[in-house]
């Protein structure tokens, strides 16, 4: 029984994904935990990843046993940062092996099974990653403040900014700017108060509805809309000046905002070869082959 | 000795100005004190607000106990928070009379004298003020997450974010986004952290650098710089079109955005009569007439 399993996990900030398959490549089983973006606390990390882990093993009628025979490869939001992931792994693991890198960077992998090309994640934020003869890029990506252009959170602070310049007079008020002034009671005091506590995932739950406006022709929604395409563009092109020669989206807001993209960036657009999470087992794969 | 004295206050998140003159206009003397932003811990306001107005009684060769016959008007940052008003007047008051209001309404009525008009406050924020007919509008002025176009905050943010995008090879780099990363160490890392900690005066601190760099043609200080100054005419024309027939400016960086600012708009533009301290003694002196 001691043939290698092989065990991808994607942690993101609210939860965490596993899936095992064996040596030949068959699926065994998925399971899922709590958050695991590495920046959270090791012992929280550590139980959402086991958590999946245990689950996507029991699925295959395999138990704690066959922890010292899996490899794992993972895939998390915050592994940019050394200091994390060195908090991260300064205990003893149960696996055969383990390996961790970037979200970005397993997405990559299995949207294109290590070969040249390049990803844009639009979601909350927004990230450019692309790998060329083997050298990375990452464009973007920086946070909300100074950065993530086309995310969730810019498309809905930039709609909000904009309810106010209606309220103050200095656009004309559409439907979107009434519909967003009315979530706040139409009181801007109440809206101004909201902002001082809003975090990224707060704006960008008013992405939804500017999309929706956009998609109605409201003037300012296909302003704002046309004005994230644009940022996102941006990022991706600077990705396939690089050499990338295709791309692929990700994210929660990729397939919405697509059709906004301009149709040269459209042209470079191509469908994933495989997820993230078969992106995190070629990475433990890759990490024994180099062992 | 009942003749009337009037007091003006100027009071900021930094510091706090006073000005006495007498019943016939004549200046009796000046003084400081600390922050009065009366948001701030109304001790601390009450203060600073004593400070500077013994001071200026001081100066005069007058002392406490002609605090009795001091009327005094005060224009503040954070006037405009009925809350924050009532919290600093829930305490028995040593002067004749005290009215205060917000300080773009003070710094009007010294501008225009009670007349007609409009002002545009350009620092670490940017808010636009214009009383017309005695109906008061502002335009702006909400805050630097979703407002402040213009301000010396937005115009450093948008120069840190232009500075990313030129690591990341976004946009050409030019000698002002080489400026910018050489003070973080030329580590858009460092860049990063310091974002997530920064305020809007942090920001602010970059507006100067960006200005010298748009007088001396950079591609990218040229284009920040008219963007501030376009958000700025955009509240200032709302103003304007609300009736106000001039425009004064105020604050740290009026003078330097002036030469901007877009022709049409430039001839609107007027010097004030007096200035914010005597626009708060007219708000004593009207608060007087009205009782």
């Amino acid at each position: 029984m001691s043939e290698s399993l092989f065990l991808g996990i994607d942690g993101g900030g609210t939860k965490c994904r596993a899936r095992l398959r064996d040596a030949n490549g068959t699926l065994r089983g998925e399971g899922a935990g709590g958050p695991s973006n590495i920046r959270l606390d090791p012992d929280l990390v550590w139980h959402s990843i086991l958590t999946a882990c245990r689950e996507a093993l029991g699925k295959a009628g395999l138990g704690e046993a066959d922890l010292n025979r899996t490899h794992v490869g993972m895939g998390a939001a915050g592994a940019g940062q050394t200091s994390a992931v060195e908090r991260l792994l300064s205990r003893p693991l149960p696996f055969a092996s383990f390996v961790i890198d970037t979200d970005a960077h397993t997405a990559w992998l299995g949207a294109f099974g290590g070969g040249d090309g390049a990803i844009l994640i639009v979601g909350t934020g927004s990230c450019g990653y692309g790998v060329v003869g083997g050298k990375r890029h990452y464009v973007g990506g920086w946070g909300y403040e100074i950065s993530d252009e086309g995310s969730g959170a810019a498309i809905g602070r930039e709609a909000l900014r904009r309810t106010v310049w209606a309220y103050d007079g200095r656009i004309p008020t559409t439907p979107l700017t009434q519909t967003l002034l009315a979530k706040f009671g139409n009181d801007p005091e109440l809206l101004i108060d909201w902002v001082g506590k809003a975090r990224p995932s707060d704006y960008a739950r008013y992405a939804p509805t500017v999309l929706d406006h956009a998609k109605r022709r409201d003037p300012l929604g296909v302003a704002l809309i046309t004005d994230a395409a644009t940022g996102l563009a941006q990022i991706a092109t600077r990705l396939l000046d690089l050499g990338a020669p295709t791309l692929c989206l990700f994210g929660g807001l990729a397939e919405p905002l697509r059709p906004w993209l301009p149709p040269p960036l459209q042209q470079a657009i191509v469908q994933p070869t495989a997820d993230a999470l078969d992106g995190a087992i070629l990475l433990a794969q890759a990490n024994v082959a180099e062992a």
